[in-house]
């Protein structure tokens, strides 16, 4: 399968700087691409390849400023990237990895489940009692779907999924393999003899519409009503989302981070890899959280960049850390400052003039 | 399904105060209650709440002042937490979810395998050689139950729950779906050639009575011997439990913690979330463990509190981690200083007073 | 089974000291051995036990010197833990919880699928179109195969694993349960009304022989091109490899750590649990980083040890690491010498000496 840079440029509306017909037949990273490769630079870390790469189309950003001259015909748009994940959708399209359908045998459906149409149930799956699938929808195999769960249009579960009973997902969602969304929160109530007793977890988790959830993770169902996954949510895998938990809309949390019971995360947050946020707090909307940070109180200022653990305002994280790594020398400052002043205080009191202690 | 006010209290033998014959429908966060909910306050954060809520019921200690009129029924128990958990344990049984009655087909028990009265086994579930499974037990979809393995009465294992070969679980014990019992621990003999040649591990896993843990946890078999998760402990998701560990009766983690191989966690503990303990080390009983902290040597004293990475004791952890915060201030001062005891011994040099370097 | 001191040390070559009759039945730790035990030593950590243990046999290294007497039979290797691990390996070979065989019914394996010889797949497994299962290989119950999948000789995937469509895996790789290989990398490009869109992930997953990973880790497959874990790496539990990472020969992870996106790990590293490592590094051949530190910056110098969070040289890390817990104390130091320096500096103002602030 081959496309002209020209084809290309047309469906991603793109401007060609070269040869239109120059012809490629894969993609490939820029470092690694070669001849007929098509390949994209949206970060600037990579721009020296720009000039070295044999690749014969390269997509880059409008305001991209050449400094040398490239072989490669090249394709300009706004967003280099978005411009790059708009043309693999459409090669994804047409290769299509996404085209299961139909229902595999053997797999397990309630007689009071109801399916939409154009759905994809792999074997192995089981769908319980007054589950709702919507138009669409593809529950790859092994996966388990509990008791009155709803799944709207042309949501994606990937195999082994499990949603424990009274879960609802939104249109568009697509999980990963191996996450579990609605198992019970962690609250025990402590005894006097040092045994915990249960509190069952009576609420469930809602997700709404175009999240996107990695591999493992976990998201646990409310004590009472919901913890929610707001529109547009991306998480990546094996994090903690504890019950009672509402992340706000287009927050994406990086890999390995967890959310403590009852906390509100705002909208357009990002949050990097295994960060720690405390339970019972609030973060505002847009808050970015540097990776491994411990965030152990409400952030209330929005749009604000936090890090470390505990975290505080990142700059001042930065400078902190810097300090910490020169501490043994620091502490010799202040030995050496120590032994000066006693010398200091020593000579004067020779001098017969007295030095407070 | 209505009841009132003196239901309720007779169920949690809790005292009235105000409309015995109130109704409630449904129980609410505090926070959200409105006409027939039913809710309770047990966190002091929340009291305010006490007094605006539209709740027609509510739970609370008997030790709690009120300082203004309420318009709720109230009912007071010894612990509000405890009296709503039980509350809702009776709630449960009778909505009850957990239901589950009978074998479902397809599922896969192997003819060496023992199977006791009023189980349930999900379709997809698979029951290898030689198992018992007790009384009650509930086997959820898509589980794996290796040969040899013991569970005990009225167990849960939701979806997808993985035992290995040989391990055992006692009786009320509940697993949340995606969790691996019994994996190989991480066991490697390093070779001269830089080749790590693998351990076997032929020990198992014992589970206890009254255990429960999350989802997607893990833990590990033991290379020899028995990893140990003993009466009463409360796991969270995604937690780690390497081999020849050994985790106290009533101890609680969450989520996220791991413990390295051999160590022993005492009685009575509670370790904080994303908390990690290194291997071959003792933790007494009752140690208390912040959340994000590190564990690189035992802990001695029983019943003391621990936070940082690594972790010393809680309040000087605090007090470090401020001073943390203002390391580039003091840095300034440092400064500052050595430019005084620099200034003050020029001098005193230019007043023939010699002070030493 | 009861085998003899000479039977054992023909087997892994090593040289009896004691009694070549003497008879064991069962192996232990070695604080844990009772006649009949057969144990080892190989942590110096352990070595007290060899003079009060119980075992009737005891391997040990060929540099051990014995400072008082044994009553066990020894049996000297040049490694310890190696000699023993050879012994645990014949030990399973005999019991053989491996020995699993043939097709159980049902699972579902497609008409366009390869499958070798003597293998094993488990009920309920799942192997997609065009897959190709190697001579050996065993699938246990509940594992998904996705399409185009290349799983080679002798590997073994534990139950409930989930292999992603085109993902390849080498001989003798061992994956455990719920382990995740394939999973979309964590991909989206932002756009101007702070939606996030989805970047196709069009790469894979490549595993090179003798690879083991844990249980419910999660391997992403590459954005283009493959993710790679190279011949002979282990990693533990619940671990997170992004898309585009490559983990270089015989590289060792511990659990719960995670690699970010298009970093590349050297050969021959150990890195130790809980450890996160930022996107787009290179991390040299052979370094060590301790437990829970965080890599923000590539490490260019082969076989150095890092540590913290950032994390810099071992030893350095060590020393800033003392002095934090100091940091109150160090603080009062600071403020008692501003105070001294301020009375000189009064003193000397005193006596007509103008000192400047």
């Amino acid at each position: 399968m081959q496309f002209t840079a020209l084809q290309i440029a047309t469906l991603i509306k793109g401007k060609i700087e070269g040869n239109p017909d120059v012809k490629v037949s894969h993609v490939a990273k820029i470092e690694e691409a070669k001849e007929h490769s098509l390949s994209f630079i949206a970060n600037p870390k990579y721009e020296e390849f720009l000039y070295t790469s044999n690749a014969s189309v390269i997509i880059i950003n409008d305001s991209f400023e050449l400094v040398k001259p490239v072989t490669a015909t090249l394709i300009r748009v706004n967003d280099a990237y978005s411009g790059f994940a708009l043309l693999l959708e459409k090669y994804n399209e047409m290769i299509s990895r996404t085209g299961k359908n139909g229902i595999e045998q053997p797999c397990f459906v309630s007689k009071t489940a109801s399916i939409g149409k154009n759905v994809y149930i792999g074997a192995f799956a089981y769908i319980g009692d007054n589950v709702m699938i919507g138009d669409g929808v593809k529950v790859y195999p092994g996966c388990y779907i509990g008791d009155n769960v709803v799944i709207n249009e042309n949501s994606k579960l990937y195999a082994g999924v499990k949603i424990y009973d009274g879960c609802s997902l939104g249109s568009r969602v697509i999980i990963h393999s191996g996450t579990v969304i609605g198992g019970d929160g962690f609250g025990f109530a402590p005894q006097n003899d040092g045994v915990y007793k249960k509190v069952p977890q009576i609420g469930n988790v809602i997700i709404e519409d175009d999240v996107e959830i990695g591999a493992n993770t976990t998201v646990d169902r409310a004590t009472m009503g919901s913890t929610y996954i707001r529109k547009g949510v991306k998480l990546d895998n094996l994090i903690q989302i504890a019950h009672n938990v509402e992340i706000g809309e287009n927050t994406v949390i990086a890999a390995q981070s967890g959310v403590s019971g009852s906390t509100k995360v705002g909208k357009n947050c990002m949050i990097g890899g295994q960060v720690g946020i405390v339970g019972h707090i609030n973060i505002a909307d847009g808050t970015r959280i540097g990776a491994k940070s411990g965030i152990s109180k409400s952030v209330t200022i929005p749009y604000a960049a936090i890090n470390g653990s505990p975290a505080f305002e990142y700059k001042s994280s930065l400078k902190s850390q810097a300090i910490f790594r020169n501490l043994p020398e620091l502490h010799q400052r202040l030995l050496k400052m120590e032994e000066m002043v006693q010398e200091l205080t020593a000579l004067l009191n020779n001098q017969n003039l007295e030095v407070k202690k």
